[in-house]
């Protein structure tokens, strides 16, 4: 054997070796994975590093854009990992971390997504799934059961009929509302007479057919940001999502939307979907779903429900109630790496009737053949991981009664820290919780007096003053590495509807406790008294002075 | 404490304990996580129970669409998932598995993907993300550097740049070639006086405005199904998706290419994209890259290479050459789940021009707002998870070298494989592989010598008949469970064009031995000779004995 083919053979053998010997259990990877295992909090905790540092700086720990030549050593890459992913990677399971939908996760879906990423199943197809597929077709049927409670003869039927889909898992939220509304729009132009469908045909010619003018999807102003980016791709163009008013409590106002649709209507623009929102991003807040389903039907247009936030409250005897309706939506989109507690990258979309889907069907040669049972015919991606297994899992680890506990603490732990920041002088609650998302904002109590009787250039000034506070304390914090709020902007109508910037908090981890939101309030408070917004405040106190004094005046006056 | 209120107060405390107390590390779970990483092999041969079973059986075990009300034990549903789901599941890292793309993994992978859950990063926005957004710009980066070959300072001035984005990482190669499309669609038609543009106008009025009655998509009849589900997705419809016939090589015609795009610009259709393909899925072919790249300058066409499972190939220095034109792309995909050796669910897009992806760009008041830093901005999906981790480690662990040997193995075993075809005379080699993937049949030796004299109408008898025994050995074997190959259906040239089922072997488990190819022949061969396909044989050889003896006699009359 000459040196090069000697050296060509080592090479091969070093490859086998990678894809056949595991890790020595002395190994850092070794001890990482057990770590994980036995104390995820701890392993959390001891490695995430919470401090000041920007991410340009994080960024030369990434700099390099060429790909290495040489292999290096898993265990030098582990330690890599560690301290500079790791490292400087958000704590998004810490308890204080209430900002965003993100949250901890249960301890078994740890080993459980070991055994979905050992098998490696691609569910776009039996052939490599078989179970799964089964198990898939189920999971999509249980939450098609949650939210139009058909009888079991229902679903025995049409659960694992290989030519229909009660629903598409997906990727997350985002690709659950594309696919509802691509089946929305090619439903809304099918093929008739000597047109074959748009979805053949294409819009253009879905449009001259049917003599409209153009398409729209109508949502509430506080609608998520999917929708906009699904109006794009599904080429109606971002104008073609037509936003309706809310009303002081961030629901959708139903007249408004009635007189909009009749507004399209007279300008021949066919309205493809009614969204209903059952949890908004920003607020946690549910539209009136029964009202809206009443107006879909009224206008032919299909019902979509983006219960993506909201869909579990459905698990609550309490407060299911607040969805009412949503059994009417032809499509709900529901996000498993949310509510249910799975790990990112889960969510799905149910569809009414077991016949919707085919709006989008598609079948390849070599794969999701006519009749095959395989999910991919459906589905918007194509090949796919089995994160359904730690649906199903969930699903009965935790049951409907565990998840009714997750969805009650949250909703009621929501409202106790709404009362903990009505009690204090200097915050000022902005939306109360309806689900486990509330928003609120620092304001000192004389800025609160005067903003009381401000007219509406003095409340502009002293809102767009109080905007860069908020926007300091919300930075500042998420620093410091604590904790974390998230901010947003809303229009209050008792500030003119001017955009104010406030502090938004999502209520899902079971773990943060009252005595950890009081923390949260006290760290907040100690910012608004930092240097660095110290001339912020003072000009504001100043105003505020200055408004109270003339209406003081004006009301002796009076 | 009233009864009610302390069943409460336990079932809360209960819930608690399912997001703090880790697995006992004698559960079922916490076992399964230890033989996992101990013994992947191991555990996937022990587990996976490769029985005839059919679907339909499989499916009782799955049957029930309530959700359960009571919680269980995590063992019970471990132990339901090994006996129902693992067992039941597709092998696919078995090295006879050569049927599909999904293949086995580097053991790191497990570990590593461990970390990557654990920590439940959301890489819509940095908050949720922090490093990890850094870390998958450089991944970005590294791919296209990769693909385009710029120099360091290209990649210092855009890589880290927060206005733009060299690619967009995807769930896999569907969303991927869904987003170039995308971006090519709306760069296709953009803002211009009065139109504001596709993306926010649609695409009904931007045909309107630019004067055109269509707008099409071009590929080879052997581009992948997802090119058809985007054109139906964007809105273009299926029609647009316009297929050029290929050579003999399952390669695009490039005359024929230009004729067609000469035709549609003559039909005022506009050409959004020429979409060449870097290893076919059916038989790794690739396309003539840099002709097509000619001819899609020439129209003025958005030129888009699928890259999905042949994008690896540049890893090698004996066979980068096949893809010589993918550096002239306006974007590549690739599916890091393929040949990167990443777990199910990670694809990505890269971008030659950094400006390219603001033709999607879009912002939201609370994440992803104007000049931060987040991957959102630009891609389909909204939250994500870190799978970029994984391909990060991929590169540098086991780098170009270790992806080198990859590509040459699998090149080299497919063509070992192919002549081990051409040895047996009744197997027919249908395509030589160009990449490592072949697709041939079984054909008894008559059999073959009958097609080469048959005319069209018996050619046609023979090729049906072989279509029922190829189906048969195929669906037969997968279902013995001992090795897979996939089928698909071609129409070669030398059978008038009649389409043929053929058995389809892709070669990328490195673990995949010759002596496992000569059993999968054999088994096949076997299979040949089973009693339900005794008629389909017999048939088949009275229709060979007759064709041969005409022929024979014409062959003396001459």
């Amino acid at each position: 054997m000459t040196g090069k083919k000697k050296a060509a053979k080592a090479s091969l053998e070093a490859m086998y070796r990678v894809f056949t010997v595991p890790e020595a259990p002395e190994s850092t990877l070794s001890r990482i994975d057990k770590d994980i295992s036995s104390n995820l909090a701890g392993f959390l905790q001891d490695h995430i590093v919470a401090i000041e540092r920007d991410l340009s700086d994080v960024e030369k720990d990434f700099a390099e854009s060429a790909i290495p030549e040489k292999p290096i050593f898993v265990s030098e890459q582990t330690q890599f990992l560690l301290d500079k992913l790791v490292a400087n990677s958000v704590h998004t399971a810490a308890p204080s971390f209430i900002g965003h939908m993100t949250s901890a996760l249960p301890y078994f879906m740890l080993p459980l997504s070991k055994i979905m990423i050992a098998l490696n199943q691609n569910l776009v197809k039996t052939e490599t799934s078989k179970a799964f597929t089964p198990m898939e077709r189920q999971v999509l049927g249980q939450i098609h059961r949650l939210v139009y409670q058909q009888d079991s003869a229902f679903y025995r039927k049409w659960m694992h009929d290989p030519r229909h889909s009660l629903g598409a898992m997906c990727s997350g939220g985002t690709v659950a509302n594309l696919t509802a509304l691509w089946v929305a729009r090619n439903r809304a132009f099918p093929a008739e007479g000597s047109f074959r469908g748009l979805h053949e045909e294409g819009l253009f010619r879905a449009l001259k057919y049917y003599g409209h003018e153009g398409a729209a999807i109508v949502v509430s102003k506080r609608g998520h940001y999917s929708l906009r980016k699904a109006a794009d791709v599904l080429g109606l163009g971002r104008d073609a999502l037509v936003s309706v008013e809310t009303d002081e409590s961030n629901r959708i106002q139903t007249d408004a939307l009635r007189d909009k649709c009749l507004e399209l209507q007279k300008q021949k623009i066919k309205i493809i979907a009614i969204c209903g929102v059952a949890g908004t991003t920003e607020t946690g807040n549910v539209d009136p779903l029964e009202a809206m389903a009443d107006i879909a039907r009224e206008f032919g247009a299909h019902f979509h429900v983006d219960a993506a936030w909201g869909g579990p409250t459905l698990f609550s005897r309490t407060y299911k109630h607040l969805l009412r309706g949503i059994e009417e939506a032809d499509s709900v989109t529901f996000d498993a790496h949310k509510q249910l507690y799975v790990p990112m990258g889960a969510g799905l979309v149910v569809f009414k009737e077991p016949g919707l889907a085919s709006a989008v069907e598609h079948h390849a040669q070599y794969i999701i053949r006519k009749g095959s049972r395989d999910l991919g015919s459906t589905t918007l991606e194509g090949s796919r991981p089995g994160m359904s297994m730690l649906i199903h899992s969930g699903l009965k680890i935790l049951a409907r009664e565990g998840y009714e506990i997750l969805i009650d603490q949250g909703i009621e732990k929501a409202r106790t820290f709404a009362r903990m920041i009505d009690d204090q002088a200097d915050f000022e609650l902005i939306t109360r919780p309806e689900l486990n998302i509330l928003t609120y904002r620092y304001c000192p109590e004389g800025v609160r007096q005067a903003l009381a009787v401000a007219d509406e250039l003095q409340a502009e000034k002293m809102n767009a003053c109080l905007n860069r506070i908020t926007k300091f304390i919300q930075k500042t914090q998420r620093e410091r590495g604590k904790a974390f709020v998230s901010r947003t902007r809303l229009e209050p109508a008792w500030y003119y509807h001017f955009p104010c910037i406030v502090f938004r908090v999502v209520l899902a981890n079971p773990l943060t406790t009252p005595e950890i939101l009081e923390d949260i309030l006290k760290e907040q408070r100690e910012l608004s008294k930092d240097e660095g917004i110290a001339d912020e405040i003072d000009i504001l106190q100043q105003m505020a002075a200055v408004v109270l004094k003339q209406s003081q005046k004006a009301a002796r006056q009076a």
